[in-house]
């Protein structure tokens, strides 16, 4: 089974289909910006050089976007290195992950042979984090706390108001706060709300622009970080040259496409509440209110997801399964939020093939 | 002190200049090829995908290319990765590296706590390899050998038929082989004189693209083993979608680009004699044959290699000061080949600056 979303190649090669709608992983449809590809056709010269060991001019950039200064910041191949790198370096011997989440934080924790607990966001309580619990939990002597903001699969988002409790209940605690937000820039405020703002020494925030500019194949993260420290030694960590020159390029151009990031926010507005309400014209489906770009779905009748998702490739469209999402069970898939025209194709679909099922 | 050459972005921040002749990095000098260029015009889309996870189209280009199956394939984030990976997942306790070469291996060796000897290629020897003295020192329980061939910085290339002697004695002392080949496409023969084509299990061989495809920005390297367990842990150790989606269009076009592969080949050939007999000219240097795209020179006067890189910037060129390459001492300057029209100027102003010194 796949960890993650987004192999339809597997699925392509398997099947021997093309011209699947892939609505398992989480990318903003507006596409790559103009912008980008215009700047990359003008600038092959730089990919003749090394990058910066130092990835100054890059650390610059995404610190003026996040509000914080270029030595707070520690770049990487993609959000998934800062988090190898950031759990190598702390090595820490126990840790607590508020589950369900992304997979790899337990693999890289698994990496440095670190005990992992889990901290469970309840169906019961819409998958909420209840602060109190976790600050029990916390008495449990964790190094480190680690959640994803907004989180996926659950579409939820803690605001930074509660956040702060969070963050308290872990300083409290002796426990490192990890908060990935690799998909905040969808969230309303985006990064006045990101835990990034408190400055706080023992909490790590991984960002990405993967998601919201669209360039999974470009890879780039970071991290921010103010245990100066701790930054040292992770940058002692980190191998040379593990960016690219493509990502350092995007990051310039990105970051000032204010047009590009103005209309991908119009739309997630407005397509997220379209999903929502479309799938919940479902008889045996219930979907999550979300404030990114996916949406998680119970599915109420008889069908797994397993079964939903073979169903749905026959259909075209490929879904995500969350069953490998530990302690979701076998009964919610996720689904990108994309364009309007495939959107309502894929509801229709959707819903169509739950009610027809047993 | 900086590790590797290339970092002309610091020297350009900290002495306030441009335009400078960078002869520190040994890149290609024809540049990107235009092919690759116009794919990436055509192929943003792909961009907006994670890669293949388990990069299956890529490992097949990459095999057929140098005569491999895709099963026998690893690819990295540049050779870099290839190098980290393989050292921690071999994990060895003593490990014996030939000297003076890249600095990577070294560091790679020490964040895994490997006890790391020197194997030293003498002056006196022209650098050339004594394998009958290897064969001794090998003796001593090592559990890993790591060269380079053809060597960075000496451009001194051991044949295939050399290798096999190599080879067998590692084979014979049970030490593991780790050849890096990072620059094989410059020598005569190319592929043909690879240790990979000796299919040893003992025997791991590191590419990559980046040298003779002139492409250090897009970080693609891989590596060659024989040994399918240990394969399959290197896997275990990978972090996903480390390679980017510009690197696996980069494998794709050009490696079937043989137009630029035959003018590379061309003006290899002509140029590395060209400045050979261009710095013979020296009276206080003395260039050392090379076998690919770069040339180690020694200072014969008093100046040392710090001095005379400091002299060369303030004359727009950036050259390797090799003093940071253990055992090389403070009087050997490595340059890169490059184009006819810089490569005069270089040499002229090398050979009139070190005849004026001290």
């Amino acid at each position: 089974m796949d960890l993650h979303g987004g192999n339809i190649y597997r699925i392509a090669r398997e099947r021997g289909v093309k011209d699947l709608l892939d609505y398992s992983a989480n990318i903003n449809p507006l596409g790559i910006s103009e912008k980008l590809k215009e700047r990359v056709a003008n600038s092959w010269e730089l990919f003749e050089r090394y990058p910066d060991p130092h990835y100054i001019e890059l650390r610059e950039t995404l610190g003026k976007h996040s509000g914080v200064k270029k030595e707070n910041i520690v770049v990487g191949n993609g959000a998934t290195e800062v988090i190898f790198l950031y759990c190598k370096t702390v090595n820490p011997k126990k840790a607590l992950i508020v589950m369900p989440t992304f997979a790899e934080y337990e693999r890289a924790l698994n990496t440095v042979g670190c005990q992992v607990d889990h901290f469970k966001l309840l169906e019961s309580e819409d998958f909420k984090i209840d602060v109190d619990r976790l600050r029990e939990e916390l008495k449990k002597d964790y190094d480190l706390l680690i959640m994803c903001n907004p989180n996926n699969p659950t579409g939820k988002f803690i605001k930074l108001e509660r956040m702060r409790e969070v963050v308290a209940a872990a300083r409290e605690s002796n426990t490192k706060l990890m908060v990935d937000e690799a998909f905040i820039e969808f969230v309303e405020g985006d990064y006045t709300e990101s835990v990034a703002t408190l400055e706080e020494e023992h909490v790590f925030v991984v960002r990405a622009l993967t998601k919201f500019f669209a360039i999974p194949g470009v890879r780039l993260g970071f991290g921010i970080c103010n245990d100066m420290e701790l930054l040292e030694r992770i940058e002692a960590h980190r191998e040379p040259w593990t960016v690219n020159t493509l990502a350092e390029i995007s990051a310039k151009v990105l970051l000032e496409d204010e047009e590009y990031i103005e209309r991908s926010k119009r739309w997630i507005e407005s397509e997220k509440e379209y999903m929502y309400s479309g799938l919940s014209e479902g008889h045996k489906i219930k979907p999550y209110k979300t404030e990114t770009n996916f949406i998680l779905v119970k599915l109420l009748g008889g069908i797994t997801a397993g079964e939903l998702r073979d169903r749905m490739i026959d259909e075209g469209v490929v879904i995500r399964d969350a069953s490998n999402f530990p302690f979701l069970g076998d009964k919610f898939i996720r689904l990108a939020v994309k364009g309007r025209e495939t959107n309502s194709q894929v509801i229709e679909r959707i819903v169509r093939v739950t009610n027809e099922a047993r």
